[in-house]
């Protein structure tokens, strides 16, 4: 049978942490990410089908910084329409590179990049009070955030870390994935054998106002639950989720650290029930693969983008199947 | 027999010369304009297809001011980035406000945003030379220009007024467009009867470079022009070119000023011969509608956004036809 793969990229798949984002490092760094997408390309066959979705809190970061700074001679917008920019900027960096790479291997498929919204409730329960939990741009002293705060009466603004000089952050909410709002379409693309890359960031995060329409919020969506929604809609059966390890590991940084390999749907949701995996970081992540395998998916892969072939033969990573 | 309508859109359809650029103002501005379009999709049949094409002028003007006042902190990206960023920002506001006009008239239409790379010659000849022809950014001071030739040795500035304190611009090259990059998967898209916006901005202008790769180029593509090749893609056999004007004119703001109606092919192309229309506005609209005529295309219309249903009727614009 037919596979209908979705890759979710993580972060250092576009810039690594130490990186300040040139335009140059960005491409450089795509250029390998797609080289390995590529790979796995070269050995589907003619009815797979795949696609991508990626994150984009740097671009993000680095975007907000530069409406800040200039915001007495330009006005900033507000998150949904930065996000937007970002999968514009980072949907070309990887579709221009990929189709570069496909081209190299003489391999025709058509790559294309769709911008992408994503539905949210808007009595989420991370839009009541202060429960929202996404911590976006730079650690702050004391001062600086009470003067965010001040000046933007409507941000969260919250002490992140327990110690240090600089423990605050601006938090915006987080909500749960709905519906890919473009769903329809891509599934449509897929199905024409056009290799995706959507719900870029997590998708644009949209609600339904009081009268029905779409509306653009200050919020994040996680990438990796996002894509898990767009799998549902593409009907995929492997989910890829990659991240910075080759493996999941289990009491992480302690003596009895483990990786994780072949696991079944029952062992990683009791492991994900018992806490094993935190919110910021492998949570989601195990989260998204839970769902996924609940909607109906075959195979959940979490590894590295540089082991993603490996993973893809059931050599290495943390796979969880049903 | 039925219609594919491709309708290129004024930068006064997303930001008004006279405003800032705030994120409300594009959104109540995006959603005046999709009232228009909507109101067309209202009067097309089951068959009939639409293609959206916009221009992007005055937002890479915010985001390349953005980068420039925040360069020393976060780095700035060259103009084919910036395109695509254009054309998520764009694509988005146009796309929601479009969904949400679609909806309250119960049209059941998908809609979506495609991200769009034009190519062109890497042996244009706006490449050569001085030959550059667009102007970007600000008007500059004698001393400005120069400093920015100083720290950017490898742009071209210009006197672009013969009078003046402030004459000088960076202007960039304006290749000509060769071909749409995603063509083949818009044209899926638009079979199957979804309303794309793409080549927004005249689409990301790339070339290939001496191994074959694509790669992104500092340049804008005139937007009328490269929607005319999305328009032969899609086989569209109509064409409309949107602007602050009714009707085209001839001997404009002179006594004999005349507003153009129905025209011929042949008509068109002897007054543009005949250096009617000014290179910078109404020359290259005109250009787009003849070659729009020259591939097969059937009627190429110039009008404003606001009389946009009535010339879809026939009853105002400046019609061109074979």
């Amino acid at each position: 049978m037919a596979d209908i793969i979705l890759i979710a990229l993580g972060g250092n798949a576009i810039k690594q942490a130490d990186e300040k984002g040139t335009t140059e490092e960005q491409f450089r760094n795509c250029w390998k990410t797609t080289e390995h997408i590529a790979n796995i390309i070269q050995n589907l066959t003619s009815e797979d089908r795949l696609l991508i979705t990626h994150g984009n809190g740097p671009q993000v970061g680095n975007l907000m910084v530069q409406q800040k700074v200039a915001q007495d001679i330009v006005p900033a917008h507000p998150m949904d329409v930065v996000g937007a920019m970002t999968q514009g900027q980072i949907g070309y960096m990887l579709q221009q590179t990929l189709m570069n790479h496909l081209k190299e291997k003489k391999i025709d498929k058509p790559v294309c990049t769709l911008l992408n919204q994503v539905l949210v409730d808007r009595n989420d329960p991370e839009f009541e009070g202060n429960n929202a939990s996404k911590p976006v741009g730079n650690f702050l002293t004391k001062g600086e955030a009470e003067e965010l705060k001040k000046n933007n009466p409507d941000y969260i603004v919250k002490k992140v870390k327990p110690n240090g000089e600089r423990c605050w952050r601006r938090v915006v909410p987080s909500p749960d994935p709905i519906a890919n709002l473009e769903g329809n379409v891509i599934r449509k693309l897929v199905e024409a054998g056009v290799i995706v890359i959507a719900s870029g960031g997590g998708g644009i995060p949209v609600l339904e106002d009081e009268q029905g329409r779409l509306k653009g919020i200050e919020a994040v969506i996680d990438k990796d639950l996002a894509g898990e929604r767009l799998a549902e809609i593409v009907k995929a059966n492997i989910l890829f989720v990659l991240t910075d390890v080759e493996k999941v590991k289990l009491n992480f940084g302690k003596p009895d650290e483990e990786e994780l390999g072949k696991l079944t749907y029952q062992e990683a949701k009791n492991y994900y029930d018992e806490g094993h995996f935190l919110a910021g970081s492998m949570g989601p992540k195990v989260k998204a693969c839970l769902r996924f395998l609940e909607y109906g998916g075959e195979k959940a892969i979490i590894s590295s983008l540089d082991k993603v072939l490996d993973a893809y033969r059931g050599i290495t990573g943390t796979i969880i199947e049903k």
